[in-house]
């Protein structure tokens, strides 16, 4: 067969299957995002429809692929989490990635128009970039949520400020980039001068400038802009008094041995469920404490109709 | 700082760089397109307006990634071709294998209804998936794309037919595949028929068997369904007696030290270069002795206008 | 510099750390010990020697790393274990293979004429291969060294004998195998004909066989030929009653954060622990919940003098 | 079978083949050899007698292992290359690194006594760990094995001097070293002040000091001393005139299809012929030119016997 001789080169692939029971993080990155930003003309600090889109195509992501438990979402960016014993694709990292990836773009550009009907998309087409991460225990993997939900407060995205105006949308940092704003667009002020008024400046102190000068309070400003975006599959909240998740949540994911047709029970209860997201602080317990379902990977209650 | 006690989950990520001094081929496969195909009503054996669009996605990764040599496609793949004196990305296969992913996706997405206006696209959207691959020399990498040239041929793709009937346009798999729908569509076999008419069967049996009973003369088919499609900058041809580049390819694609400016200024050339897409035989010699830029990766002469 | 022009080759390597917060198990196996036995004259089915100069060997290694928890040997191979916590080489696997590996040989070789002082060693010599693998749960550790102390049950050993004869010394294939070279040293049977006469019987039947036949009583045999070696530094037992180790496995192992001079002080305190050689079995609870020690990384009460 | 419910665990072993048609190089470094020179009483700035014993052990490597086109030593590090073609133990790194340490080791102690008949072997043992390094073309290895020759002339070396004083053999570096020791143990200089002497002087410098000072005439000293040690299979040489070895290198290096019996010839013949080591450039081309053999794979003529 013609082919025959060049089959050979089959053999240079190599494998990339992440590490068995371990949780597999798949994040999305904004492309040159802040250039983006600018010719598409985003609102700032937050752009409302920009982070409805990121939301739309996440949760399209998470949608058709049952095997995700949890997203989470800041700015340009979203993480994706696979639970320990899943074997979607023999975990092999680059299908997980690029699946993820494509997903995720397909619906982002599909959808650009719904959020900015007045601005149609043209070259360079919005992209975004993704790696995998392995996070062995639960706390590892809350930990990465944890880190993702305070990024913002770290000292290098500061310094890349206001290039990442966007970028944040955490709670501390999206403190700083609202007075940032405020003073810029409300108070005249240029970029830098806006950038030594803050310089040394704690959370109270933001607080207080944002409400004495421009009358903003803080508390009011939108969930979204202050938590980030969490997607997860919907199902009747758990009363955490009644076990504790945080302290037996490795016991909790430990992956149960179960039936095929069980499995595929599950799997077909977790496909129908109801996808949402909503904006809530994913460092405490009490969020994992009532929702036993995103660790455990077993489906819970279907909420009654309400 | 609140981060920084979850900062240490960043130790986690793994390093995924690929083997320095290597040709990298990234490619991009479609998900599910066999499905995808019978949602959208695809023409069978080769819908021209699906494979232009593939076409347009990926002039549009090879015009955005000015470290691409060349691209390769047929049916619902398509593969790039890095350099191997590429550092884009420090060599990263997530970043280079996503980055590709997410363009190719959002150049379909976004050009679908310039080839469908009359099909819009619905849930679930076309997405693709992508691997990264890497070839030592010259003669693997020519070895790997005449693979894919001749890919239709194997075995396995006959025996996973007919639910494969877009995946191949390579010479020989096409002249099955239009033999296969020229019994069942014009000559009014049922699917098994067909099959079991063609088994056995020699690419001369085939051509006769068109002709004799469907007057097509299978050389007058397009080169696109033929071939498939090469994608590559466009300089000035070389003649191809003036030099032996097939013997000399590993030299010619030898790095060759250059000062800064240089490389910058080389850069800038093969940005500027057209982009083409052209349905050539990529297996002979002749292509690759007339285009030695491609393997050089230093940008050739620009062909004067016409 | 006359070297600058060549040191771009250190771009080539690729870094191989293993995962954070995973158990490392590394593997030695012996190469070629089918020939090695032969041409020693190893005593068949156990040769005293030949495991106690394993386990000496073994011994050192564990003696030259503190950051090994634990070691577990048969026939002519040793598992040594790293705490999920250890860094050490910053989990390169090849500097961390290499070094048990160079370990181990050296003490195999240097302590060969104390076991088998009338019979010197010649070329080829014994050596070792090696291989690291991750487990991220206690529990993934846990069933590895349970699988290595039952190996010998698998059916692939079992069809390879009795070119294994000294492969294995788990209890149930020990039994299998004492039994097998009673039948041909003292029964007088040839290779095939105990084979053939082993076919098909449960323990109990070959407890019968070697009892009627032979009075051998497997269980008055050498508890290192039926377990295995099990190597652990050594400190005081605790009660078993006195808390569930077997249950809360995973939270013992978890890191605690300590200063760098109580760290220090663990290090050293286990550097100074006795290292034994024991003959136990690690299957079952009890081994572990003797031993916390092992599993948390926190040396425990040196035992007093007896 | 009681086996069955932890044979999972296999599962987690990951694959690390490497790249095929690359060169492997594993390169062996002696662990903690400054120790180790001090405790045996090593000559400086160069000891004959352990020179000799890596060149035993690595020559013990190579015969061993046919699949070794080449292997250079200087000081306490040893290169082993396998040709690109090779597929030994499918390219697992660790299998390749771990026999060849185990290997080298193994030979080291058990030669030991011979070397140093009066200072026997004592805990800790001379160890070595390992690493594997691919390289896509024959410049790329010949430009590794240079860096290996002229290593020693690196800035990071002679900052870490003296400590490093058995660490390099290269030309120039030995140079420095062999300067360095003849100020101390000759000229009574302390190391402070022998360093302080040495700072920013030639190669010039240095030959005319030794040779001023302590009637010590560099080009006299021993080739092993000067070049390292190289070591291949012994076949008669080539007149580098009758073609151009360093400018075919790639094509040579090319597998040759060939049949079994052929490749079963070849390598009979490679395991039958004598494995040299001497003290050459292999920097320069003439080395490469003269035994072709090496790059090709293909054994040459056996010399005739004088």
């Amino acid at each position: 067969m013609a082919n025959s001789k060049f089959e050979y080169v089959r053999g240079f692939e190599q494998t990339d299957a992440l590490l068995p029971n371990t949780w597999i993080v798949v994040r999305v990155d904004g492309r040159a995002f802040t250039k983006m930003c600018a010719n598409y003309g985003f609102e700032k600090p937050n752009d409302r429809r920009a982070l409805d889109l990121m939301n739309v195509a996440a949760k399209a992501v998470v949608a058709d692929l049952p095997e995700i438990a949890i997203g989470y979402g800041i700015s340009d960016e979203y993480s994706f989490v696979f639970h320990k014993s899943c074997n979607l694709f023999e975990r092999r990292s680059s299908k997980l990635v690029s699946t993820i990836v494509s997903t995720f773009t397909a619906n982002y550009v599909y959808s650009w128009s719904t959020y900015f009907p007045d601005t149609p998309l043209s070259c360079p087409l919005p992209t975004f970039d993704g790696r995998a991460v392995c996070y062995p225990t639960v706390q590892n993997l809350r930990d990465y949520l944890s880190w993702r939900q305070v990024d913002c407060t770290s000292a290098t995205r500061h310094r890349l400020f206001p290039s990442c105006w966007l970028t944040c949308q955490g709670h501390i940092n999206n403190l700083y980039n609202t007075t940032f704003w405020a003073l810029v667009q409300l108070g005249g002020l240029g970029n830098k001068e806006a950038e030594k008024t803050l310089a040394g400046t704690l959370s109270a102190d933001k607080n207080e400038m944002l409400f004495s000068r421009f009358r903003i309070n803080y508390n009011n400003e939108p969930e979204m802009f202050k938590k980030g975006s969490v997607i997860f599959r919907d199902y009747e909240l758990v009363d955490p008094d009644s076990h504790r998740v945080a302290e037996e949540m490795d016991d909790l994911a430990e992956p149960v041995l179960q039936s095929k047709s069980q499995a595929d029970k599950d799997k077909k209860r977790r496909s129908k469920a109801r996808v949402v997201v909503e904006h809530l602080d994913i460092i405490k317990d009490e969020f994992w404490d009532k929702r036993p379902w995103i660790l455990s990977g077993k489906p819970g209650k279907v909420p009654k109709e309400t």
